[in-house]
């Protein structure tokens, strides 16, 4: 008799799991739709060379990595996605004649990460992807935020709250401490500022580079800390930091985009008390340029994001010599 | 720059494509619901054991099997699931103290098979399944061909004919006929009908054993490609049958369970143009035990069945000492 279990990490998902799930699902397909995004599929095999090309994914994330093989297959050659951005990137750079850009199309399914099961992570698990792809338009920024809460209102999702930031912000803020050429040092010390307290962030920050720190001076640590932990909350936030960094012409474009993004989503309905910002957030160190998002359940922030995104430059440049600016996100479903 | 195709036998599918689709698998959930089918999941990666067990796929389909590695590791223990029934047979026989037998699920996702991409054939591929599992009822076995007919029809499939057979009537013609024994070799011919013509049958049922053929005489040949030509029409090709074999136990019990469901059918408000006897079905060499379904689109049979299925004996006899028979069918998305 063969044990019928599963490998470390796979579910079954049972009907009681699964009836409301098909619900949500429902209702966010309609929800994407009355937006105007239309659904495609890509394959869950991808060749192997599309998923690892530089860029496509983080280091963890490519270690992670499924590898396919069948009977007279080539080893090496494909792979499982482990998210849905890379297959749109190369789906975009494959189809956009067909398509036509600006094109928003959403993609519901499953990524695979190998991840070490003892962390209690899945290796299977589904993304709800959007994305309006080939404009800079603020509405485009907007559009996804305001879809992000339509979308969890609809699936009744309990009070949630929906952080914003502009990446042009921090990294403006970083560049008048002098911190460029640090950003990715930094952004990963902050990162860790609600596991490891104000105290440890600042080690990390003065800590010698060769050390695996960001060797910045003390100043400069209690600057950009200063910077992050006072710029949570309301959107008044944004005054403070405008009064501090705005002589930098790059913090003062992103103070400004976001503005324009928050009053867009208030017009277009979203209550002002789901709506904060938070101007450490970095949502990655390299792939965001504008506005990013992140999306917790009030009292379960500690569970993460249920949906996050942001604004890219450049989505497709592995595939393409076109240039694709865009904004979209991505809602877990397994953490609804 | 990375060429941006996929691997070949996978697509991209586009919203023209894609639109049509969310709407025919929406009135699918619909239907199966409808007649009180639960949804469940099961992940798209299966141990290889649970996949590889004896008589859980066919030579053939074990030979396409995508392996399924990460870093760390171990090579040979994990791989994409070829169909759905698999991982239902381990499912039921995990989950049944939690969901309860008799039990009534669809599962709708991608199936994987490594064929070889020169036949035209996709590598992935939806099925959408529903099946009752642990009942012996001929209620469920004409509901099942009903939510073929009402699944069909909700997705605006054109005219489709519904074809019925009961293995247990071709088991007892050929036991009448001498052939228990090789009932494997003379499906294996009779299955080319189509495509090799009645000569070409008989020549390969006439060839000895040894030499690849079914080493049957001369007038056994005859009499089951009569029987299996003859058979084929509306149901009173059933009297024909009864007159011929009517005395062989077994296929006097498959000819009163297969009118019993055809009753079942027209009662349920199934036109009777939609309905069809063939006697020849077999779907399969070994699996199924008494109905079998096969629908094709009127005009487009050669493009094989749509939707098909069928009751079997003990469904996860690999998994569990606990006899599970059922029937099921399953509906191919890319073919519609």
């Amino acid at each position: 008799m063969i044990d019928p279990r599963v490998a470390s990490g796979l579910r079954d998902l049972l009907p009681a799991v699964m009836i409301p799930r098909e619900r949500i699902l429902r209702t966010f397909r309609e929800t994407f739709a009355s937006f105007g995004f239309v659904p495609i599929e890509t394959p869950h095999i991808e060749r192997m060379e599309v998923l690892t090309g530089k860029g496509a994914g983080s280091d963890e994330v490519l270690r992670q990595i499924f590898e396919v093989t069948n009977k007279g297959g080539t080893p090496g050659e494909l792979a499982l996605r482990f998210d849905m951005t890379v297959p749109l990137a190369r789906f975009i750079a494959r189809h956009m004649d067909e398509v036509g850009v600006p094109f928003k199309r959403y993609a519901i399914g499953s990524v695979f990460r190998g991840e070490r099961p003892a962390k209690g992570r899945f290796r299977e698990f589904v993304q709800c992807d959007f994305d309006t792809i080939g404009t800079d338009s603020r509405l485009a920024d907007a559009e996804t935020a305001q879809i992000i809460y339509e979308s969890l209102t609809a699936a009744e999702v309990p009070p949630f709250t929906l952080a914003l930031n502009d990446r042009k912000i921090l990294d403006g803020a970083l560049e008048a401490l002098g911190l460029t050429g640090k950003t990715d040092l930094v952004l990963r010390s902050l990162d860790k500022l609600n596991k490891i307290g104000r105290d440890g962030v600042l080690a990390e920050l003065a800590r010698p580079a060769d050390s695996g720190g960001a060797g910045v001076s003390d100043e400069q640590a209690a600057g950009i800390l200063d910077f992050a932990e006072g710029g949570r909350g309301k959107p008044d936030v944004l005054d403070a930091a405008e009064a501090r960094f705005g002589s930098n012409e790059r913090a003062a474009r992103g103070i400004a985009d976001l503005r324009t993004v928050i009053r867009l989503l208030e017009a277009g309905g979203v209550p002002a008390d789901r709506i904060a910002v938070d101007l450490g957030l970095a949502r990655g160190l390299d792939y965001y340029t504008g506005v990013v998002f992140e999306t917790t359940v009030d009292g379960w922030e500690r569970f993460g994001s249920v949906a996050s995104g942001g604004r890219y430059d450049d989505l497709a440049s592995l595939f393409t010599s076109r240039r694709l600016p865009g904004v979209g996100a991505s809602i877990g479903l397994d953490r609804l």
